[in-house]
This record gives C-alpha cells, structure tokens and sequence, in this order.
C-alpha cells in the first residue's frame, strides 16, 4: 500500500484525489489538511462518505507518508514543497509553482520571484505522454494545469511533426465552472454562471498560455505564437478546446489523422477519434479520458478539437496517473479510462 | 411619470425593478443606492444596459421621489422606511420588516424586537389578491415573501370556503438559487448548485411560515397547522410548491375547481390551470403570473400546485402592481401576464 | 470471472451497466444487444470507449452468458426473461414485469395481463436490504424501480418497528431527466425541462406506488395510504424524496435517529446522516450510496429526506449489487459507495 | 393597429413572437397555424397564457392581416411567401429561402433549386443596422440567421472601413439548444445537452456562412476566407461568438473602439462595451440586444466577442424590429433594449 498525504484537501481536487483514492488499490491515505476547516471531518466540508479528521498542514506527519499531493494556490505551495523534499517525499505539486523550467518566465506570468530555483531543477512536468520516463523516477512531480493539457496533447503530434506552416495557434477553450475552484466569487455564483457563457483573460493575457508555450515549443519546430481565449460554461466539469492551426501541404488529413492515431496509439488515456466524430464533454466527464478530433477546414487548416474532464485527467485524474508510474503500478489502478 | 427611488439596487430585487422599469410607461427613477458599489454605475454590477450611477442611501434624495422601494435585509430595512415615511413619500419595502402584523410573532421569528411598532400599524401587506383597497390607499405596503405567496394564493379560496377537513397543510417547495440572493455563500456556488437537489430549514423553521400562518389563519377556518419544506432546485427563476391538504366531503373536485376559477375571475396575474394541466416553473418564467392547478388524490384529499416567477410575481413584479394600485394606474403596467 | 449478456443495452441503464463493468474486477460481458442500433459499434450509440458489437436480441448467445441483465420495457421483457430462464441462464431484470408479486396488481397498474405467472413467482423482489439471502439463491431477480427504493428505504425501519400512528404518508420527489429513458419526448427536450421544475401523475397514479405498497405492507403495520407526487427536475442523475408521515408518541427523534442507524448499520449502501445534515442529490451521485435524513417537524410528526442515483442505486448499481450476492461476490465489487 | 398572422407558429420562434406581441401596444395576432397543432389552442402546445385556436396554414385568411411571420422550415417556406405575396400582404420570412441574393449560392448551401428567383429579387435582408431603408419599403424581408447576425454585426465596422489586414476570419461560436428547435432529435434530448459541450459541422460546412460571407463581401473589402465552428451549450438562450481578425498596422486598438462606438451609435440594439467588459450571454438573454466587445491580442491581432438573444435579436426580436420599420412605428416598440 502507498501511504497518502494530501494537503490543501478541501478544494475540488483534494476532493477529486479522495475519490479517486477510494477506488484505487493500493492507495492508503493517511492524512488530508486543510487551514479553513481543520477539526472538522472531511464530510462535513463535503457531502461524502470520507471520515477522516481535517489536520493543519503543519501538523501533518509527512514522513508517515510515501507520497503527498498539494493542492495549494501557487506561490504557496512551495514553500510546502520544500517541506515534504526535506522531508524526503515524494511530491505531486498541483500548482503551476514547478511547471515552468524557467524561473524569468514563472516571474513573468505569475508576478513573483520564484523562491525554489534549485527545487525547481528538480521537478518534472507531470505529462506522462511526454515525460512517462522521467516521472518514473522523480521526486518532485509538477502536475500540468488543465487548460495547457488540452492544447498540448491537442498539438504534440503536430508539433513534434514540425507540420505546421505557420506559428499561428488559436486555442478557443469554454471551462467548466470548477476549474474557478470552491472559493467564492460572483463569477462562480450560480445565478451568474448558470444560462451564461463569458470569455475571460482572452488572447494572450492567461497564465496557462506559459505551460503550452514551454511544451509546444519544447516539441519542436517553434516558437509558436498562441492566442488563448478561455471562457466559462455552465457545467460543473469539463473543457473543450477548439484549437485553429495551418498545417504544411504534404499533410493531407488522412496523413495527420494516422499521425495522431499513431502517436497516441499506446496510451492509456488519450483516444484519437475518427473522422466523422467530434470531441465533447460528454466523452470525457467524470473520466481520466482525453478526446481528440481533427476536422479538415480547408486545404491547410484544421480545427483539433480536444475534451479532457478538468478536475480528473485535466487535475487529480492526472497526478494519481503520476504517481502511479512513480511507484510502478499500473498506470491505470483507480482511474477511469 | 411617478418618481421612482430604489434603496438597496443591486441584488437581484433591484435589477429586477429596473429590468421592469424600463418597459414601465409611467416609471422615471430618480435614484438608486448601493453601499457597496455607491460611486459605480449601474451597467459595472450587473451587464445590462441601465447607466445610472449607484449612491449612498443617506445621501438619496427621497423627497424627489414618489415612492421609494427598499429592497434591504430585514433589520435594517425598518429604519430607512421610517425615513421614508418621515420625509412624507410612500414607500414598498421588499423586507419581511412590515409584514407580520403581530410585533411578537416578528420576535418569534426573526429574533429581535420590532423597533418601529407604530408604523407596522401603517402597514399593508402587499398581496392585491387579498388587500387591493387596502393597497391603493396605503402609505406603506409590505411586499410579501415568495414562498408565503405560493402557500397562500394556492390555499386561500379553500381558507376562505371553509373547505378544509383538518388543519394539516403540506407545503413542499423547490426554489430557484436567486431566492437566496446574490451575496457569496458555499450554497449558491455554482458547482454546489448545479445537478443538485438539496432541503433546508425543513419541518417548521423556516421564517415565511409566519406569513403564511398571518394571512392564511386570517382568511378564515384556521388555525392551521403549517409543514414547509423548502429546498433549492438549480435553476434561475421560479418557486413551485406542491402542497398537500385534506378537505371536507361535500367539496369535491368539480367544485373546487369552480371555486378556484371563480376567486381568481377577476384576478390579471393569477390562473388557475384547466384539470389536466399542472403549474410548471416554464408557465410562470420571467412574468408576473402566478399559475395554480388541482389534482385530487382521492376522496378528501387534495394537491394544489403552485408556481410563480420568486423574483418577479415573488418579489419586484408585484411590488410594482402594488405600486400601480396605489398610484391608480392600470394594475397590469409594465408586467408580463 | 462472470460471463454477462445485457439485452438493450442503449438506454441509460445498459449504458450505466457497462460503465460499472469496466472497473469491475470480475465481469466479463460477453454480447450487448439492441433492435434500433445492431450492427453498430457501442461507441457509435455513446461518446464512451466501450467499442462491442451490437446484435440483435434474438442472435444473442444466451448460453454463453452466467447472467443476463435486461434493460427493456415492461411488457416486452417478460418473454426475454422466459428465454433466458428456459435457456438455465439467471437473470436480472431492469423491467417492471416481475416486480409485483400478486399479477392482479400486476393487472390493474400497468394495463395488462401478466404471461408469465409460474416464473413471477420464482423472482425475488431486488433490493438486498430486504432480501439478500433470497437474491444470493435466486435465478431470476427483480430489480427495483428508482422511486420506490427511496420510499422502501426512507420508510422501512419505521414500517418493521409499527412506529407510524396513521397510515398517512406522503412521498414527494424530485427525479432527474435521465429517470424518462434515453427516448424522445417533449418533456425530455432540453429547452423544455432546462430551468423547469413540472410535476406529472401525481397523487395516487404513478405505477411505482404499487411496489412501495407491496413492500412496505409487507415490512408490517400497515396497509399504508400512500401518496405519492413525482417531479422532473433539471439535473442528469439523481431522485430526492421528501416523505411526510405521523409517528407515534412512543418514538422521540432520538429513538427514531438511533432505530434508523442500527437498521442500516451493516448496509454498505445505505447511509444514516447524523442530525443536522439533509440528503441531498450531491451525497449520491455517481455512486452507489443512498442517504437519508430524519426531521422533526413536531411532537409526533417526522420527514424522512432519501436521495439516490437513480441510475445507479436506483437502477443498475444495484443490479450489480445483487449479481454479486448471487455469484458469491465481494457484494460491493465495481461499485463506489 | 397591424393585423398579424403567424404561420408555423408552434417553434420556439413562433412563441417568442406570440410573447413579444403581447407586450406591443400596436399588435393584433389575427391567426396563428401549425400543421401538427392544428385544432388545439395554443396553451395547450406551450404553458403559456395565449389561448388562440391553431389553424392548418390553409385555412389562414391571409388577406385579413397587413403583415405575415412565417417560421417555416426553408424550402417550404418560399411556397407560402408565394402566397402571400400574391395575396398582396406583407411578409416576414424567418426561414432561410430569401437571405441569399444568388439562386446559386441556395442551391450550393441547401442543396436544392430556388423556385421562387423573381420573388428573391424583392426580399430584402432583414438587417436594420444595413438595410433600414430598404426595410421600410419593403414588401418581404428575409429575417437574417442567428449565428449570421453575430458574425454580422461583428464584423460590419471592420468590413466597411477594409481595416483587416488579410482575408482570414474564424468564427467560434457557442448556441442555445433553442437553435436547433423544438424537433425531438437525440442532440436536444436533455440529458444528452446537458453538462456537456458540442461541436458540430465545423470549419467550412454550416450553412449560416453563406450569410456571412454575402454580407460581409457586400460590405467591402472582401472576399473574406471564413471558418465557422458552432457549438451547442447547454443553455436555453443565447449565441456567443468569439471572433478572431488580423487588422492592418493603422487601427490600433484605440482607433477601433472608437470607429465601432462610432458605427453603432444612433442603433437601438446594438451596444459596443467599453474596454475591460467582455460580451456575455448575460448581457443579452431575454432582450433583443447585441453586445460586442473588442480586445486586442497583440499588435494587428483583435478579438471580437458578440453576443445575442437567439431566440430575439436573432430571430423573432429582429423580424418585430423589421415590422416596426417597415410600418413606420417606433423601432422599439414590444422589444428590451
């Protein structure tokens, strides 16, 4: 059994990882934090079977632990991490704190200096589809947030492919409601959200463009020069992202439509369709699934459209499929494919 | 053009009279406040196109207007209406302040003393079902909760008749989330909400009981004994209650039914539903109709549903048809039957 | 492993079925039928990875199975079943066909005359709370419909102790869309029952009530007068029901509290909340949990709050509950609690 | 007052009209048809309060109306135009068979021959913000499409003043399930539509293009190389789109808000936001107002959000606009600003 810390537990994907957990094997979890409720039970935080007493981050055992998940906002969450390296546990961090390499580009979108550049050298950006190898033996996991999830698996085949003609990329992305989290907001209120559509921090103002621009440019054949323009959708779980590109002329849609089918063929997780469906929530939702589609606009442009479930594959879905890897289980164990 | 001032704009109360105001031929508002966005205009705290800026309640000049709405919490509404009243100008007041008629029964319920005792003697409550002459010569109208109105104009015909067996009432009722108001609260959370049904304050607890006690044990036959359950549904808009009642012999359902149709004859915003139709929130949706249906579960016992729009017939439209009887404009004015 | 047919398996609870298959460690489904889509893939009928053949009810290799689930209407199923029973093969069927154990009932609720009154009485009622030990030895068990799980739940310890001081009781409940079926209607259009809430054959008309009086006469004390007021509401999974009956004085909360906690001590499903909390849709969904809640109105007069998944616990979570007591499973095997 | 007939009357179209009339102070609905209805009264077909008798479109007395709505699916529709044209009354088409100039674009796009090419001739585009002239005299208008008035209106300024640096445009839009109708079909079947997102017939194959392009080619400085992606949401109204152009050096942001200020302000109903709002759905619903916002994603680049009403400003909101002009009576009169 893997003994489980999760810090930070009263969020969606704290919640997400217990359910998660609930199902999964070989998972023990032995302690679960929160500052707003410790003393409480987790199911009075939660409508939810889960009993364990809410702790102070502080006082969690973390040596009882083989791994510990945080679920803290960024900025944080590193100190915390620096605790549980000290500590010498493993770490699956779920803020954007050790996902970009370059500490001037985590100053750039996040406004702060980082304050673990050498912890940072550690950490492994926690796509197993690009990074399986290294994640099996890291110590400091950064889990990737979900809206660059959907744009890089989106994009990887094509980039890797050096197939496009041009740097333009247009991610178009509708969210559901519990990528804002469980903190309150008018946003988030539901006589706002509900019957409502709203675009936010459109075109290249959104942090997550940083992860997308760090991996798709690392695949290759960048810079790439991406538009992001997320919007929020009246479901509780979800993202779809309609993502614009031109490709070079020798790759016809069958050819792109075998690449990708190829390129994703050993994954656990990310399923190809074929020509004549199209990628939706409803393929995805309460799943650790990511759906892919490609549809041919014109000679030249295509529309890859990509779904993921954000609190499962796009958050907790993700970062139980890390640890996994990291302790040499089934990749699968306890998720939904 | 009456002079409109409204205290209190910005919950959904607020918008509400001013979505309505706006197709209102004889409305002009001269005013509206908010302490927390005074200094903002209107169209910054809710996206629409009203662009009036927002001001301080103590610096309204309510002598410029004709009638004042307040929509305040109950506590503090009390005090601003007694101000209104001072300054001479008529006011509707959307709190429960003005509402029960009984000091004591306020202190029961709400938990603190009526501080303006003489003026609840001034007041009307706001159902021009029941007070219509009472209400177009009143200088101070107390708007009724939502709930109370879907208990009491689905049962006062059978109050008035006499017609019930036993005082046993059922009100089993499902609200939409704008009920709850538009400040911040883990309820109202969009992904708490959403795909959820949830009670609260069941049995005999909630405060509406009161007012639904007052006017139904007022219209005659009573005492009653009252059972109301509220529950949160995730829509928008709307209240429907289901309400269980056991009547005498001689009132079968023919006879009932004609006796509804013909108490609310004359009524502009009350229908009572043909056997074979129920009240449904779509029948009452963004208007100021309330719709009232029949259904006999056997000999002596009776379901009566009822439905109303919690913001519109619930709270803001028939605030303004209160205000249309009191002014002598035709009653139907600016709302949507 | 257990080799399992499901005969239509397009609708919403052949869709849950091969859900629950796919993380449960012991099943092995073995052909999936259905008239309108044969011939096509599973994944052509839902955006799902489940990528099996449909064919035709009557190909179906019956005997290659251990166990047939039947998801088909009333009616239509009960010639299934007699095939599947001839064919030495033991079935679970969704329908409502074998449900009643007197045909008459059978007769005057759905219309028609039962065909198949040797087999109705070698089914056993499915509900495991009540007859676990008949499902673990039964070749053909009746799954029970959505509804009256949660009266028979609701309302069970209180039928057993004779706690009711009048056969009164009042069951009102909010169902989700996905309870109509996968099939086209008005009622199930989006627009339609989207920011709706609409009651239909309330008071003493929906079929369900004859199982609820079939089991909770049985349980004892009664006979009962049931009434009972089904709802649609605007979510995808889920059935509240708020039921309404009269105890007798001997019966304090407490004791009730307490009565309630023991009977469903042993229960992996079936979860007494303490005071103070409410069941709610969101404690159930995607599970196979039922909760309930107990509220004292008054001296003598209790609300019994039930919530389930209707998909799940209501329909073919506990299907897969009762296989696994029939094949000597781990009874919470694939299931989430 | 304007004697009004509605053919086709039972479409959520043919409603949104019965409820705007009932708020027009110059409306009298002489008939109303449904082929499927027919014999019934209306409150029957939606639960509503509008208690007029549905004929067959046979029987219509076209002669005794000035004006005829007809919501028709296209190519059944341009039969009864004919009829009404040749019955000498004015018509308000709200099908496609009249938006398009070119026979050969109709046939391109609807796959079949245009049957009425001289009537074609006398339609007009019902789009006030471009033809109001035409508008007023004219004796049919072909009502615009929903997703067409958003590209439309959109884009006009920037088409007009040839500010786009290149032919390049995509359209991402998300629709209301309203849009698709009140036809049952599996897409709009709410448990389907709900918590989910859909793309469908993306990149070059909606028919609503051929609008766009014929408008906006018309406008100048085109031909324009569009991409559409609509979506289906899960709301009841509204229409997003996010609108992506490449603008030539000269129009810096700045410039462009005021050139777009500048375009629409004598419009009653078409609102451009200041910098920092974003169009919302919010903004729109249940009125016949179109907002558009601009943001500029880097230096050439902008993105332009529109949003409206489906149901009203891009349908039956629009086509009562178009009858107010056309019989010379206050633009607004029975619509929401």
């Amino acid at each position: 059994m893997i003994r489980i810390g999760i810090i930070g537990a009263t969020g969606y994907t704290g919640f997400e990882l217990l359910r998660i957990f609930s199902r999964h094997q070989q998972a023990d979890v032995k302690f679960v934090t929160s500052e707003q409720n410790a003393g409480q039970r987790y199911s009075q935080v939660f409508p939810c079977p889960y009993d364990a007493e809410l702790i102070h981050a502080e006082e969690a055992p973390i040596k009882q632990a083989d791994v510990v998940f945080l679920c803290l906002p960024h900025g944080v969450s590193m100190e915390m991490v620096r605790k549980v390296w000290d500590a010498g546990v493993r770490a699956i961090d779920l803020s954007a704190d050790f996902r970009l390499r370059d500490p001037a580009a985590y100053k750039r979108w996040y406004g702060r200096d980082h304050r673990e550049t050498e912890l940072l050298k550690e950490a492994v950006f926690g796509m197993p589809e690009i990074y399986r190898e290294q994640i099996a033996g890291a110590r400091l996991v950064a889990n990737p947030g979900c809206y660059p999830q959907t744009a890089i698996l989106g994009l990887l085949p094509l980039a890797r492919a050096g197939a496009l003609a041009e740097p333009r990329i247009i991610v178009d992305s509708y969210s559901s409601v519990s990528g804002a989290g469980r903190g309150l907001t008018l946003t988030s209120h539901f006589v706002e959200a509900n019957e409502n559509l709203s675009p936010y921090n459109i075109g290249y103002r959104h942090r997550h463009i940083s992860e997308m621009e760090q991996e798709l440019n690392a695949a290759g054949s960048g810079p790439y020069e991406i538009t992001f323009s997320p919007h929020l959708a009246p479901i509780n779980r979800g993202i779809l992202s309609t993502i614009y590109v031109w490709t070079k002329p020798e790759w016809s849609l069958e050819r792109l439509q075998a690449h990708y089918e190829q390129s994703y063929a050993g994954e656990p997780f990310v399923q190809v369709l074929p020509q004549g469906q199209l990628a939706t929530i409803a393929h995805v939702a309460n799943s650790n699934r990511c759906v892919i589609s490609l549809t041919q606009v014109r000679q030249g442009q295509i529309i890859v459209c990509c779904a993921l479930d954000n609190l499962i594959k796009g958050a907790s879905g993700v970062a139980v499929q890390n640890m996994n890897i990291m302790f040499g289980l089934d990749e699968r164990m306890g998720l939904i494919g």
